[in-house]
């Protein structure tokens, strides 16, 4: 199998071997509480040994709903928010060409709603429905979290209106709570077919529970392979034969705790914006906590190179990078040779595209690094579901550790209630009337 | 005319009015500068009278090359990398439905190369136009920029495959400069239509040429509104009867100066996220350099709340927000009653969602200042080309008086050739052999 690697002589010139070791009692020690659930947040660790826990019968089932929904819909619409989305949204984006969207599916073409709160939104999205065959998949633990909860609605209305209300049901998967919650009620009720999200697993601990898999598998990918990918690496790392995650974790703090206060992932390939977009809700809503914490953020390079390059070249030396770097590129093609080299480019004719941006991304590592921004890489083989399998465990498993390090429970988000309060306040949803009424004197 | 307007009031936690106003004889001499070009880089001030210099004759001209481009093609390809990419793709971004890609372009699709070095996106790209009628807007000064040269060679060379080369050549229009350079030759031996880039307008301040203008043209936008827009903000802003530049620029010194050290750009419309990877560019770009300035991010909510939402609130306090807010949406839709009401909708049934978003926004506001977030904020009257073209005046000239309040030239980009010099010296590049030797030795 093609493993993933982690590079981190690059960033020797901000931090030393010994800052870096300085944190392994930490980070074993962070590793232990993941195994044996000493640590905070321990009631949300199921992703642990979630990957070895899947049985191929799950698997097999999500494919023949997959494989229903892809037989019956021109369309399906992921319903979810955060965790419920991002984890889909990430893998499908790495594996699907980057002009998919404008190319006729094949098989079935998954979109995603209620991830914001759009009016503009949904109104287009059911108007691009109106003559489309749709199914749904409706993720949520409670199936009361706002902004899907609204795109549910609309869109279950919308379906209904087109086949009535028992065929409809037909073309509706839950994603929800085993017992307890509203959509769970509702699926029950209207004979949906269900899949459960496992109790101690958190949102963005969640892309290898049906979470992801289901829309990654009416997507027409390979959710065995992912799985497979990241069991193989939840062994390695649980049994101590493959530390890259304890590295990973060590590493950043010790250059946040030499003042790198941005991480900033980069990739340089366009596939994978997404998983970046997946990487900062992991780090982000792990970590940022407490007023502390690395703050997430990413770029696709070179795009990026002549938009942020010049503040990451020459601004504030507060941050670092970790390069998500891909070994092998899928399609061949190489640079025409031009009689004329009106544009100077003869000089790489019949190399590779791929070896050109491998130039760039090796040259810009230098040149960050001697102007005071320290590297590291993490070294994909392909783009595959294999590999991101690996890649997901990986980055769970030092987000969990690196938690730890820090001195803050990775497992909770305790801040992401604090505007939730205040908008049912402001919409007097019942229950907050002392809400409403204090936010209305605050008002004025 | 609906105008945009700057609210600053929830930044008064962490700096006092007087701190924004100690900056106010800094902003005004910044914007002094800026008209009487007696600052640092006052060689690329062509774009602070752009608005009132674009004639109604390149515009109409524009647009006629543009209705060209319609006529005769299914697509057409807008090459170009930072500022020749994202002006254009923050405007079609913003105008244009959330599920356009999906549908079938009414008119002609502008899709976008030459931003990266991606193998596989140019291989997939080729695939994609093999059976499509199509067109190319290459957009560059020198023509020798690695990135759009590639892809230029590349779809160039398939093309003249297609059509032959004097028929290619009526499908290729040239973005560049007047005279020099080798883009400016090839199109003027191959007969080209060409448009110019000012010797005096930077990428980044670029879009309102025809660097923006024409690839906006051709995805059906009213160029014209758009440089009204600009206008009327130009002159306002030039002529001292609109203060909204120089407030924006103060408050967010005084927000660094006091350790706020990242800004954010948020919104709460997902069409707004390409407008604030241009914002990315402008501000990055023009500050980050002498080893200071401030951090541009940006993220969409409601979507990042659950993601980036739980840092904002709770991690390091280091960060400020600008928030791009739409009073109006230009679709109608509202939450259906529902005589279940599983799940718990039905207090906001009937509400248009977008006040629900509203509700999210201004709870978040609130949620986020409490939390020791300052807060700023952009209101747009709504989504248009007039707004658009008022709002990238402002934050051009908001940027331009920023930089010199904070003391760096704001017009130049030293440290973007950093990693080109690498990746000449990595690639060979004539004329590099000396560098190409420091690097090997370096690299041994």
């Amino acid at each position: 199998m093609k493993t993933i690697q982690v590079v981190t002589n690059d960033v020797l010139g901000a931090v030393s071997q010994a800052d870096i070791d300085s944190l392994s009692a930490a980070g074993k020690d962070g590793l232990a509480k993941l195994t044996n659930g000493t640590g905070l947040g321990n009631d949300f660790l199921g992703w642990v040994t979630l990957p070895k826990e899947i049985t191929p019968a799950l698997l097999d089932d999500i494919n023949a709903t997959a494989a229903s929904l892809r037989d019956n819909c021109d369309v399906v619409v992921a319903i979810g928010i955060g965790g419920s989305y991002l984890g889909a949204k990430a893998v499908i984006e790495a594996l699907q060409s980057n002009f998919a969207a404008f190319e006729p599916a094949k098989g079935c073409r998954v979109l995603f709603a209620g991830q914001n709160i759009g009016e503009d939104y949904l109104a287009e999205l059911q108007a691009y429905l109106s003559d489309k065959k749709f199914g749904i998949i409706v993720i949520s633990k409670s199936g009361t979290t706002t902004e899907p909860a609204i795109a549910f609605r609309i869109l279950r209305e919308q379906l209904e209106k087109q086949l009535g209300r028992e065929e409809a049901g037909k073309r509706i998967v839950a994603v929800t709570d085993a017992a307890r919650g509203a959509l769970r009620t509702l699926a029950n009720t209207e004979g949906y077919k269900t899949y459960v999200i496992p109790d101690n697993v958190g949102g963005r601990f969640s892309v290898l529970t049906p979470v992801g898999l289901l829309p990654i598998a009416v997507a027409g990918f390979d959710i065995h392979a992912l799985v497979e990918g990241a069991a193989a690496m939840a062994k390695a790392t649980l049994d101590g034969s493959n530390t890259l995650a304890l590295k990973y974790a060590q590493t950043r703090n010790a250059l946040y705790n030499s003042g790198k206060k941005i991480e900033i992932l980069v990739n340089y390939n366009p596939k994978l914006h997404f998983l970046a977009e997946w990487w900062k809700q992991l780090y982000g809503e792990s970590e940022g906590k407490d007023h502390k914490g690395i703050f997430p953020t990413a770029v696709d390079f070179t795009t990026d190179l002549h938009s942020m390059g010049q503040w990451i070249q020459d601004g504030e030396r507060s941050i670092f990078e970790t390069v998500l770097s891909v070994e092998s590129s899928e399609n061949e093609l190489r640079i025409p040779f031009d009689e004329a080299n009106l544009d100077g480019l003869n000089y790489i004719a019949g190399k590779r595209i791929d070896e050109v941006n491998k130039m760039a991304e090796l040259g810009t590592r230098l040149a960050h690094v001697d102007g005071g921004v320290p590297n590291m890489r993490i070294v994909l083989p392909e783009i595959s579901e294999n590999v991101l399998g690996q890649l997901i465990y990986f980055f769970e498993a030092a987000c969990g550790i690196s938690g730890y390090i820090l001195g803050v429970n990775p497992f909770n988000q305790p801040g992401v209630e604090a505007y939730k309060k205040n908008m049912f306040a402001l919409l007097e949803k019942p229950g907050y009337e002392e809400a409403t009424a204090a936010i209305r004197a605050k008002l004025g």
